[in-house]
């Protein structure tokens, strides 16, 4: 038994939050100082405080221009996650691991995205050629991510008998929880089956209301040992456990190459997340699940264990991902109607459902999940009050 | 007292590396998926092994190709490192951190690059705009990393009196250290004080052998827990100490517009380096210092504290850094002449130096640097027996 393991040994003490929409006005390096100001500025720490900075490969700004602007000190640990979504979780863990280590003493992570500018998305812009992985795909109709879930989706509603209902259920839970929450961009448009069911294709079988929102927004979190955090101004959520994943034979955008399509990179994940970790799935309260799309659910249920391989869809039956159900999921509204900011949003909500501070709070949590991605290189956090 | 710190719980017990030169064949994946296999094959460690992956965010690949390719299993911790050069050291120091704290048990870092095409060059391509930085210092001359340097190096020269003969010193003394290395690019092709000081000007004061060469290769390094390490077919080098560091006010490429533009990147880095040490400065028998250009060894010297403010480039005086000299820099060539590998060589030549296997070892060593870049962000580790 490894006895320099991180759990407990860290605790996030302070999360900021710009509002959501689109054709935000500030930079992204401007909303990202913004909301690690208001993190730290919430969890009583000064901004020359900092020595840890965590953020995505694909986030736009240089951690020296947030440095500089916000007036920390010297740092002595940074890092980034690749994979887009599937990056969140891992910023936070890198960040708590620097300060478990004594390689750091206060660690941010954030993400600040102008999504809902065609600039910052990849595969929606012109490209002088198609290169890498897409060169082979690109030719066969897979040119935006929602191609390859769609595809993905297909064979899983043949295996497992999954239906359009599935993805419903998902959809229309996570626009329920977010009418509780009046940041979400969706909050204040209810939707009923009906409207789903007579949405237009995006990728069939993927319909308008099984995709991500195409928002602005920058998120951040504060880090600080276990220590320091039970004196602090705010209700600590201890970092539990942590663990990234890529799933051995995966590629990128869902391995629907690999031999078994279904290994997703949950699987890898769970195994680091569980092994250390006093909570088990049947434990988690409340869990923040990456959904870009509406089908990730059921990978994700099923990836980290929350109920058996092929039964994900069916977990969403009879309200069971919903607020009172087996397993609340995304009380936020998550991806499809919170906002969309690269899984960021699902790790403030799991903070908050600790704090007991959701709009749709779970009673007296102990174990609350976040996820990044399912279909990329991922990550997950078991946070604790 | 953190008694939860790294100091000598990994050790990289493999290393792996292509030949150098120009106009390679292989793609920079195929070059990564060999020395990593190389490295691993040294260590006796099979690729189902690996658990960690780091490497730089300019590395083009994605992790799950490599992983596929050489037949990993799951893999529960990766990471990416900023800043170019600056981010070798912090590779292994991150997935030291993963194995050392249970995220993992077998780290690989690497960096493959096919530098001596031009596409592998930001700023030798043409860009659609100018932005970020380089929007306010190209129109003034700034556009080449060179001319940040050759501005800041001018300033030093008027500040601490150095001159080029100072230039020479490091530039002669590296290749005088290559000649020793039959791998290095340039080890066939002495240089004289006399051929330095003719050579074409590229930024005044630097001239061509002042800059880094063009190449393509790759390198790797394997790191596993310090109680592994000691039963393996190699001598392994423990991860003593390990830091990254920004400077508090820095910007990309020298913060020659910062108040003290000679608070290097360094400076924050030897803060978190020297904390935890059992070694100080003045312990170090070996030093590979990070060398896109000469001055940078300058700089280098004074931040991580081998001599005082304004000494390093008197430290290049009467074979200083030569070998034989009071600290030995760069004793297989290092980025001026063995090969530009974004500072990846620096690292494996510290751990040749630890083993014992250097073309131009340094006897009995205990205390064994690297550093990257002290232009950008950075990071440093210590070796050791």
């Amino acid at each position: 038994m490894n006895d320099f393991i991180l759990k407990d040994r860290t605790a996030i003490v302070g999360i900021g939050s710009t509002s959501f929409g689109k054709g935000f006005a500030e930079s992204e390096e401007q909303l990202a100082c913004q909301v690690i100001k208001q993190a730290l500025d919430e969890a009583g720490i000064s901004p020359s405080e900092v020595d840890a900075l965590s953020s995505y490969t694909m986030q736009t700004n240089e951690e020296e221009e947030i440095a500089r602007n916000l007036g920390f000190n010297d740092l002595t640990f940074f890092s980034r996650t690749p994979a887009g979504g599937g990056g969140g979780c891992g910023t936070v863990g890198h960040v708590a691991m620097a300060v478990a280590t004594g390689q750091a003493k206060v660690g941010v992570a954030y993400r600040a995205r102008k999504r809902s500018s065609k600039a910052s998305r990849v595969w929606a812009g012109t490209q002088q050629r198609v290169n890498k992985r897409q060169m082979w795909e690109s030719p066969f109709g897979h040119i935006r991510p929602v191609d390859d879930v769609a595809f993905l989706t297909k064979r899983y509603m043949h295996e497992f008998g999954a239906t359009r209902e599935h993805m419903a259920n998902v959809a229309l839970a996570f626009r329920k929880h977010a009418s509780k929450n009046p940041a979400s961009v969706m909050g204040n448009r209810p939707m009923t089956r009906e409207q789903y069911m007579d949405a237009r294709m995006i990728s069939e079988p993927l319909c308008l209301f099984d995709c991500c929102l195409e928002t602005d927004g920058a998120m951040a979190v504060v880090v600080v040992s276990a220590d320091r955090a039970k004196d602090g101004p705010t209700k600590p959520a201890y970092i539990h456990a942590f663990s990234q994943g890529i799933s051995a034979g995966s590629s990128m955008m869902f391995g629907y190459r690999a031999q078994d399509p279904f290994y997703t990179q949950a699987y890898a994940c769970a195994k680091g997340l569980w092994q250390y970790s006093d909570y088990q799935p049947k434990d988690v309260q409340v869990a923040q699940i990456y959904d870009a799309f509406s089908p990730e659910i059921w990978f994700s249920l099923e990836g980290f264990g929350f109920c058996a391989r092929g039964e994900g869809a069916a977990s969403t039956e009879n309200g069971g991902i919903e607020y009172g159900g087996r397993l609340p999921v995304n009380t936020s509204g998550g991806g499809l109607s919170e906002v969309y900011l690269h899984g960021f949003n699902h790790i403030v909500e799991a903070v908050r459902q600790v704090r007991g501070t959701s709009t749709l709070q779970v009673p007296n949590v102990q174990c609350s999940f976040a996820s990044s991605s399912d279909g990329v290189p991922t990550g997950a956090l078991l946070l604790r009050p």
